[in-house]
């Protein structure tokens, strides 16, 4: 066999599911996927089943996996993030030769793809890291493939990955990110905004729960309805779905899963990177650490015996269908603010890590296959198709008139939950950055005051305030106490 | 001179505000004092003015500093943070003998300090890293000392550290934090409390300001009479000294102030350490990107002309006491969960990093000469000294009270900021997590379903829920859609 001309299109490490389904999905596409796994035994189980009698050739070492391969070879890893990547990248290297391409397609952390990136280039490798979203299904039928670094292996894995990929009004929802890591960057923000979607529907979902009183069959119907209109995405189906689901006993099973959530990926890396970039993305930050809360299980059971809150009455909803609508609107604020934060975030990576992004391209590859696919996200292509440049989300008309026309009821419900004592973290701090945002004067002026009061950090004035003895663009450092001293803290910061 | 025996007690490395002011400081309580600075002429200047007629020595190298130092030799660096505290130390360690100690009591971040303390042990050179707070009337009169790191070090310190920090009911804050980095550790969380501290009190004043239609000199009253109250503290009372201040124009000089504040120091490491260990502390979190979102004041003056708002009338607020004391409770309450935030991060930072860190000293520490020092925190050091185990110190029973007594005003308060389109980011936050940790049940099990649904996460049931074939701590796995694999995403997470 290994004698015979090579008539691999693709080879693919790691059989875990993801890898499976997605050597499966470029068979279908007529693709000749070379399928290895490092505990071997899974090839040929693999190869014996579900990859039955497709264009599935197995291999059982790197050696064997590289000989199947045409040229330039393209081998994609779907493995562990970490340290796993660098040992298999390190065992390939020595097989293959200058112009060959490595793909990973794992959740790496865009730091680790910049420096394999850097690593590689100097041997004359080709390296791609490119986010992979959809989860089994996506993999299987089509996912959000976000591939980013070497642009010039792009040529040579583009009808692939276009192939498999996700349509979209018959686009595939994948196109070249941008180089080094930023195919990995705009998967951890993906990701990052996932965690937030989830996060606000959760929170539509407790406040019908525990202020509505709502079954869960109820609630199901209600995100069903949601699903029709502004808010139809993958996330707001399957949770219609979940909450249909019952049990052997004809109880609701999601009633039955215990509340703790991990929370130890790329929605923390999200967070961390906005923090170092300096972009207020709160509504991802939120969602984190809801998470990291939720974990905190045994000390919320000890602290709901001993903090009070608000009593619940049976009729505190009077009007239902009022009280959906402007849960409606609170979600829908709330996601449009997450991903005009998402993509301010973007942009700022951009400018600080030198990379050209692509933002009409980068929203069509989250409109279809990946987790966070929506009508919404069309939306969101149309606004950056119009304007690439567009400063900010919210300043395109049909968010800005969205936003709108939400307000009133998202201020309602996030009333309604505050007053009854329901949490309500994601949908509150997207509101406090909408009112934060479109303030044109923030209390940051007393904050400057009080640095410059205790530590000498020296402030400036408005441009409308300035005077002869205050100039704009000026530091300017008060004497607050009338007998500090003269001496500025530009040297040491305490 | 230099022939002479040495009678330096302290040698002290950088002369700017902090480092002349903590010279005098220690000169003042009968310490004699080498004051060195890269730039020699600052050396001189000091010595012919400020530090005239103390017990305070120049130097004009780091060879002479050393030489005028009595031995244990005992050398403080107040520099700016990162490579010049390296530097320093590179060109230090040749002079200094085995047991010699330098003390760093910049704003270094705690993982540097971990570095130096292994490294300058390795070189049997005593490496203490120390918080100072208190900014420049702090060092003059009295910092909060928080130092860690060598412990053999302390005895040689103790008596300066002591003598010079400031005194809180007679007893000093300074004690002895931790090992390697736990005091600037430890510093580090007290300045992203101050990020926090300050927040919650722009958010009072913007919200007297916008919603109650208060003038300055009426907001200071207000911050003047909650300045007698449970809100007594330095930041309180610097606040209701800035509103009195007017131009010469006689219109108060904090409303010129332009109002964006710079974020590029410990608030952030805080935040970002916080998602490293899994610890919500979200309060501090939105007062880091509270600043980064003042920092786009070009975009936020945009944004103002295009995104809506309520309109506030004028008589927004009918009851003014009402009001007032509301938003008395909102801060307060706010500020008891950041603080547990903060002390719920330093536990999992002693869990984590393997440290035996002392609560009850490092409240003590904090009481006074810091910029956070207040009555309040004279509460939380009863309560850890009452208990220094306490899980959380929202269970200490004055805590508890307090919450419980404050939430129905710090509800409304943030209900009518929330009508009236006044951002609370914090407020809010603390809100959300107070509802959320006093939660038994909180929505997660809707995500850890949405998790297992699309990506074959697995989640494990209520133990009140579990049956036998959903047994207790098992991870399971459920076909939500009916025709999903039965491969588990044990060795991938997309």
């Amino acid at each position: 066999m290994s004698s015979s001309e090579p008539k691999g299109d693709l080879g693919l490490i790691g059989l875990a599911v993801m890898g499976q389904n997605l050597i499966l999905n470029a068979a279908d596409h007529g693709f000749t996927v070379v399928a290895y796994n490092r505990t071997v035994s899974k090839v040929d189980h693999f190869l014996a089943n579900e990859a039955k009698g497709k264009s599935i050739i197995g291999a059982h070492s790197l050696e064997d996996l590289v000989s199947k391969l045409k040229r330039p070879r393209k081998v994609m890893l779907l493995i562990k993030a970490g340290a796993p990547v660098d040992t298999t990248i390190n065992h390939l290297v020595p097989l293959l030769d200058k112009g060959d391409i490595i793909i990973d397609g794992g959740n790496s952390h865009f730091p680790d793809t910049n420096r394999r990136y850097e690593e590689l280039k100097a041997k004359g490798i080709y390296f791609v890291g490119s986010g992979v979203s959809g989860g089994e299904e996506g993999a299987r039928y089509g996912p959000s493939l976000m591939p980013g670094g070497a642009e010039e292996a792009w040529p040579y894995i583009k009808n692939i990955f276009q192939s498999i990929a996700a349509k979209s009004d018959g686009e595939p929802c994948c196109d070249w990110v941008g180089p080094a890591g930023a195919g990995h960057y705009v998967k951890m923000v993906h990701n990052g905004i996932e965690y937030g979607d989830m996060q606000v529907i959760c929170e539509a979902y407790d406040i019908m729960k525990r202020i509505g009183g709502f079954t869960d069959k109820e609630i199901s119907e209600v995100f069903a309805k949601w699903n029709k209109g502004v808010l139809d995405s993958f996330l707001v189906e399957i949770t219609r779905d979940i909450l249909k689901v019952n049990d052997t006993d004809g109880t609701p099973l999601v009633e039955k899963i215990l509340d703790t959530a991990g929370q130890k990926g790329t929605g923390k890396w999200t967070a961390i990177n906005a923090l170092d970039l300096g972009m207020p993305v709160t509504l991802i930050g939120e969602a984190v650490f809801s998470r990291c809360l939720s974990a905190l299980k045994e000390e919320r059971i000890r602290a709901s015996t001993k903090l009070l809150g608000p009593e619940i009455p049976k009729d505190a909803v009077k009007d239902k269908q009022a009280f959906i609508d402007d849960l409606e609107q609170a979600l829908y604020a709330s996601k449009i603010i997450s991903y005009a934060q998402g993509f301010m975030l973007i942009r700022q990576a951009g400018k600080d890590y030198g990379w050209k992004l692509n933002n009409p391209a980068i929203a069509l590859m989250w409109r279809g296959g990946c987790i966070i696919r929506s009508i919404f996200l069309g939306e969101i292509t149309k606004a950056y198709r119009a304007d690439p440049d567009l400063e900010n989300l919210l300043f395109d008309k049909f968010f800005t008139d969205a936003l709108n026309k939400a307000q009133p009821g998202w201020r309602r419900s996030i009333g309604l939950a505050t007053s009854y004592g329901v949490p309500t973290p994601a949908f509150s701090t997207a509101l406090a950055f909408y009112d934060g945002y479109r303030s044109k004067r923030l209390p940051a002026n007393l904050l400057q005051a009080q640095r410059d009061y205790f530590g000498a950090h020296t402030f400036r004035v408005l441009p409308e305030a300035a005077n002869d003895h205050y100039k704009e663009g000026e530091d300017i450092h008060f004497d607050w106490t009338g007998h500090g001293g003269h001496v500025s803290a530009t040297t040491y910061d305490a």
